[in-house]
Formats: C-alpha cells, structure tokens, sequence
C-alpha cells in the first residue's frame, strides 16, 4: 500500500505545482482593463447618490454601493479643453500647451491640438500590448497628427469637440433660444469613425445609445487581451439631446432625461463586464469634466452644495462625482473623503499596467493604488486649481486659498486679494466663510507650494491660440 | 387503512384551524411598534445620504438602504413650535393655536400650549393600549396641563424647550460670541423627568447620550406590549453641545460631530429593535423638525441644493430628511419622489394601529401607508407651506407657487407680488427660474386650493402669545 500512496501524493504535489504555475503565467497575462466613463457638464450634485433630489441613477448608485464613491473628486480644469488633457497625460494642461487665458478651449478651426510628443494612457498601454477605444468627445484637436487615432487609440468614434460647436445658424431660431429646443440640424456636428466623418450633421439624439453600442461591442472584442475603453459622452452638455426611450420620463426635466440615459449606459456597460466574466479584472472609473454650466438656465446641472459651477475655480467648478468600482478589487461601498482627480487616472493605470512612468517630463498625477485597494489615505494632499494658465486657488488637505477670484463667465476683472481667501472644505464644502485672518500661516504654506509648483511648469508652445 | 388516514386528514385540518386561529389572535394582538426620531435644525443636505460631503452618517445611511428615502419630504412648518404640534397632532399649528405672527415659537416664560382638546398621537394610541414615552425636546409647552404627560405620554426625560433659550448673561462672552465655544453653564436650562426638573443647567454635552439610554431602556422595557416612543433631539440646534466620544472626529467641525453623534443614536436604536426581536414589528420615522438654521455660519446646517433654510417658506426652510425603516414591511433601498409630509405620520399610526380617526375635528395629514407598504404614488398632492399663521405658498404635484415672501429672519417687509411666482419643484429644486408666465392656470388651480384649504380653518386661541 505505500507505493500507492506515495505515487498519489508525489502527483498532488506535481499537480499542485502545475496549477500553481498555470495561476502565475495567467495572472502575469491578465493585464487588468480600463474603462474610463466621462460625463460632460455633469455637476456635483447631479447624481441620486450625490444627493440629487429628482434624478434617478440606479446604476450609478449601485455602481458606487459596489464600489468606492469619493466626496472630494477634481477634474483637472475647470473646463473641456484643458480639462480632457488632464486626464489623458496626467499633467496638467499649462505643461501641455492645452490651456490659454485667450481661448479658454479648442474650436473647430482651432490649428492646435495635443502635441506629438505628449504620452497619452493609450499610448502608453499600446506599448504594454493593450487595446484602445476612444468613443465620444475628444476636444484635442482635429488637425493631422492630433486626432484619438494619433495619440495610441486604435479606434475612434464620436464627434471630435462639444455638441454646440458648428452652430447652424441658416437654421431655427437666433441666439441661445435654439438650445431650448434642440434639433439636430441647427448644429453641423461631424461624427467620426477613425480619421473620417461619416455622417453630418451627426444625429445627436442616438448619441448617447450609439457611444454605448460601440462601448459594448469593443468590450466585447476584446476580452481576450487587456483593453483601455475611453468612453467620452458628449452630454449633457448643451444643447440637450437624448434618446426617444428617455424623453419625457424624468422629474428633472430635459437635463434629468440626459443624465438618465448617461446612467443606463454605465449600466450597459458594466452589466456587459458582468456578462462576459470581465467584472473581477477591470477597473472603472466614471467622473465628469468639470461642474455645470449654470448660465443655461435647466438646461444647467447642479453643483449640490458646491460653489459655483463651470468655468470658476470654486468648487462647484472642478469638484465633481467619482467613482471607482473593480469588483473584488476597489474596496466596496466606501465613501472615500481623500482629495484626488482626474490626473491621477494615468499614473494609476501605468502602475497596474506594470508601465514605468516616464523620467524625462513632470507629471501632476499621483497613484491612486493605495487609496483604491488599501487602507491608507489618498497620496494627494495639495491640489492646484487652475483657470486658463494661472493657478487662480490651491487645496491643501482641508484647506483652500483662493489667490486670485472672478466669476464663471462674466466681464468682471479678475481680483487678486492682498490676504487671499481661504477656506476650511471640511467644515465649510459651500466656501462660505472665510477663514484667512485666522490662519495666515496656512496661507503661506500653501503659496509656498504653489511658487514650487510653479516652478516646475515649462514654457510650450500655446496649442489653443495657434492660428 | 382508511379510517387512519380520515383520522390523520382530520388531525391536519384541526390542528390547521387551530395554528391559523393562534396566528390570528397572535397578529391582532401583535400591533405595531411606531419610533419617531426628531432631529431639530436638521438640514435637508446634512447626512450622507443626502448628499453630505463631509459629514458621515452610516447607520441612517443603512437605515435609508433598508427602507424607504424620502426626496419631498416636509416639516409642518419651518419653525421648531408649530412644526411639532404639526407632527403629534397630524393637523397644522393654525389649527391649535400653535403659530403666531408675533411669536414664532413658545418660549419658557409663555404661558400657552399645546390645548388639552388637542389629540396627540400619544393620547390616541394610549386608549389602544399602547405604552407611551416622550423623550427629549417638547417645546410644546411648560404650564401645567400642557406638557407631555399631559397629552398622552406615560413618560418624559428632557429639556422642555430649544436649548439656546435660558441664556444666564452673568457666564461666558455676550451675544452670540457665548454659541462659538458653549458650555453648558452659559444656558440655564432644566431637564425634566415627567413634571419634576431633574438637573439645571442641564449637562448639554450628554444630552444625546442620554436621551439614547433612555430610548434603549424603553423598548427594552416594553418589549412585550405595543409601544410608541418619540425622541426628540434638542440637537443639532445651536448651541451644539457633543458627547466627548464624538467630540472633534467629523471633518465638518462641531456640526458634524453633533450630527454624527445623533446617527450613532440612530444606530443604537435600530441595534435594540434588532436584538430585542422587534424591528418586523417596529416603524421606525427619522426626520427633522426644519431646515438648517443658516445665521450661525458653520454652526447651521446646510440645506444643500434648495432655497434657504429655517423659517423661510422656500423649500429649504421646509423640506426635510425623511427615512421610513420597518424591516420586511415598508418597500426596502426606495427613494421616494413623492410629497409626504410630518403631518403623515399621525394619520399613518392610526391607521396601522386600528384606531379610528378622529371626526369632529379636520385633519391636514393623509395615511402615508399606500406610499410605504405598496406600490401606489402618495396620498399627497397638495402641501401648504404656512409662515405663522399665514400660507405663503403651496405645492401642487410638482409646482409650488408663492404667494408671499419674506427673508427668513430679516426684517424686510412680506412682498405679495401681484402675480404669484412659480417653481416646478422637479426640474428647478433649487427654486431658481420663475415660470410664473408660461402657467397662469397653474396658479389658478393652486391658489383655488389654498382657498378651499384657508375656509377650512377656524379661529382658535392664540397660544404663543398667551400672557
């Protein structure tokens, strides 16, 4: 009987070995997916699991009772342009050349774009063996060598900047009174597949479902290799457009309907991860571009308790929904209060990508690895908002100093206070009550910081001015 | 082999009748627990779960998870006297002579109260048998016959009134420097075990401590029997006082200690009900009596995306949280669209404790049960929204209109515009774009309403002004 039982327990033990082996081989090959989900205008407190009281986001809430719902969120800019740079380079706009005091984003005609020699997530996941989608609003450009398929992106689709740029103006009525009640002709919108358009103006009421229907389908191509998904809704920017399953069913009105639909695409998505067993090895991250525009009316979101909206380094401008949601993975239904952002995007992915970060450039992005999967607080602690070029306000942990104010979009000079404003965000979220007589020291931490960071910002060529 | 199985056939049918008829008398006699948990100066925006970003409340978090979140949710009125007789009466402070032009509120020296005619919730449930306890903030009177155990309570432990009233001006700074850093010496107030002043000055910082141990102790004390427990907090209203566990652990300041020691409170309760085996049987109301208090700075609450707060009409003064937790009865994880309202709750009680309303008086509150047990929209289509004695505005459906305003403690002068302005409370929360223009029948209908509504009143004694 021993020689049995030794052979069967010298073949466990090979067996073991074997699997063992098989489980490092597949997990070294199973790279994780990407899938960042990005909203347009989408404020603060548009979402029911941000408070909003009547939008329904049933995926979105439980997209953030799955996974990690963050209080304390920034995009990268206050607005589009800039803004997108942010998240794609993981460096600030300034660094990029992306961002101007003249031309706050790019326009059709714009002769600029993100420059060659910027390293997007896709490129640099392209290089790791990844797939890359880019689907929706790119807004970095539309000149050669400046398109979603020049800078890593195997494919693209979408129109290629915001929905109320090519304005008609042989078509409806004048002024902002053609925002009201949209139609798609008043807006000679390209959309594109890869370098091409195919069809204009682009049929911005299927929009939406049509970003969702190519996200699907690229998820499900590519589920045997890692994939990086850029999934930018062009809405609900204005004007407002939504598909005919979701007009008319929200108590929010036109905006609700936008926002709604946006929900069931997340949904779409993530129950497409479910379906094809790709939940447990993706993450995704859902945020916004910047806050809402408040200067159209409902037509606007809302920024909830927040400051001001679109345009502004208030609060109620940068700060915007977040969530992370990696089933097994993210810790689930956190509501997680560490200050992190959009530039925080690319380091995190490289570092699960296994991609070193690159020496030879400064970047404004910080791994949000620690934050996600363990239990220490964020890596983040100083935040620079930005207006244009100009750091205008700068967080550090609870504390903001504005340096400079002026409002979303009015003529109003800008106002460089002698003692800067400053603000506690834990006490006082809605910037409310201004704390700088009490605590002049931390005021001049944080200029401290902000000069440093200054510092290492290098002159480039200006992409939005370029003629 | 027959006669066995007749036999058996038969023992199964008797024994059968006799389970069902034990279930019977066993369900008649199980009537339900209700629980009231009453926060004062509660803002709409102040949890978690409404939006808060700093402030942490997990237990009504779970608690709102479990059951049902109310969006439109709405104090009787949008001062703490008037709001309370609202809630235990299930009819309108102007009903009872418990709202005032000259004197918003009671105050300790007035010699008013809520009337012995008046029927509380207590008083009704008692004659059903139910066990009845009062804890914590009344303010619905102190001269003899008008506090809780005159009006149906078996028990009361708490301080009588708001706690910023006794102001003893010989201790601490003057005016309102005495709230920034408050001790409990600095308010004169008494706690009160049934008619006897138990403790003066009251220790304030253990008041929510202690208000829980008592609430603990009564459903354990009456586990066995139906019972009907209301805790009113005295807090978060100014001056905020914190049990030391809590002290300085909230990101947002004192506020938010105060009013994560309150969900701790919260939490204890739903544990007791939990373990004592009670929560199928218990309904469990958390709500607050007004909005956020906004002249104390950071001391206030927030009432996030709605208009103003604490005695103002617009919404922020009365729309509220409102979480409705009955374990396996009302619908779970709901967010709840309709308009409900505190004046609810009595009709809602009576109803599930098979007691009969009561016909020789008029009531303003609706049996909110379709809303919480089944799939019905509510009851409740029209809400009015009274400044003292006066209705200024009124919600019909989704619009509210304006008939009057008023800063909510300026001493600018009523507007009564001459066209009422309106809000479509769905797509505008935030009341910010009249639309009074495009829907003149809309306020036809509404103020058609509030007239059939103001014919239904009758004079009464003023009981705030009292002398």
């Amino acid at each position: 009987m021993q020689t049995p039982l030794r052979f069967t327990r010298w073949l466990v033990l090979v067996l073991g070995l074997v699997m063992v082996g098989a489980l490092e081989v597949s997990a070294a090959a199973k790279l994780p997916n990407f899938v960042v989900i990005f909203a347009d205008d989408l404020g603060y407190g548009d979402l029911g699991c941000y408070g909003h009281p009547t939008i329904r986001t049933p995926n979105l809430d439980r997209m953030a009772a799955e996974g990690m719902r963050f209080t304390d969120f920034y995009a990268s800019a206050p607005v589009c342009t800039p803004s997108r740079a942010g998240l794609l380079t993981g460096r600030l706009a300034v660094r990029s050349g992306m961002a101007s005091s003249k031309r706050r984003v790019l326009f059709p005609e714009s002769k600029g774009g993100l420059p060659a020699n910027e390293i997007t997530t896709a490129t640099a996941l392209k290089a790791k063996g990844y797939a890359t989608a880019a689907v929706g609003k790119w807004h970095l450009g539309v000149v050669p060598g400046t398109l979603p398929t020049s800078h890593g992106f195997d494919s693209y689709f979408g129109i290629p900047y915001s929905n109320d740029m090519n304005r008609d103006n042989t078509k409806g009525p004048k002024g902002r009174e053609a925002f009201w009640e949209p139609k798609t002709e008043y807006w000679n919108n390209p959309l594109m597949r890869n370098e091409e358009i195919i069809e204009r103006p682009a049929d911005q009421n299927t929009l939406t479902k049509r970003y969702t229907q190519e996200s699907v389908s690229i998820i499900k191509a590519n589920k045997d290799k890692p994939f990086f998904l850029y999934l930018a809704h062009n809405l609900p920017h204005v004007p407002l457009f939504v598909g005919k399953e979701y007009r008319g069913t929200s108590r929010r009105g036109l905006y609700g309907d936008v926002v709604e639909e946006i929900d069931w695409s997340v949904g779409q998505i993530l129950e497409t991860l479910r379906k094809e067993k790709l939940a447990d090895n993706t993450l995704v991250f859902f945020t916004s571009d910047n806050g809402p525009w408040l200067i159209f009316n409902d037509h606007g979101g809302s920024a909830g308790l927040l400051k001001e909206g679109k345009g502004s380094t208030w609060d109620g401008g940068q700060r915007v929904p977040g969530i992370a949601w990696w089933p097994g993975k993210v810790r689930a239904g956190v509501v997680e209060g560490s200050i992190a952002s959009t530039l925080d995007l690319f380091p995190t992915f490289m570092k699960l990508a296994g991609v070193a970060m690159p020496k030879d450039r400064e970047y404004d992005g910080v791994d949000m690895g620690p934050l996600l999967f363990g239990k220490g607080k964020g890596n983040r602690d100083f935040f620079p908002y930005y207006r244009d070029v100009e750091v205008y306000a700068a967080r550090l942990g609870q504390y903001k100093a504005h340096f400079a104010t002026k409002s979303a979009y009015g003529k109003d000079p800008v106002v460089r206070p002698e003692i800067p404003e400053l603000y506690d965000m834990g006490v006082d979220p809605g910037e409310q009550f201004n704390i700088a007589k009490q605590h002049p020291d931390v005021i001049e931490k944080i200029r401290e910081l902000v000069k440093q960071h200054e510092a290492s910002i290098k002159p480039v060529e200006n992409q939005l001015e370029k003629q």
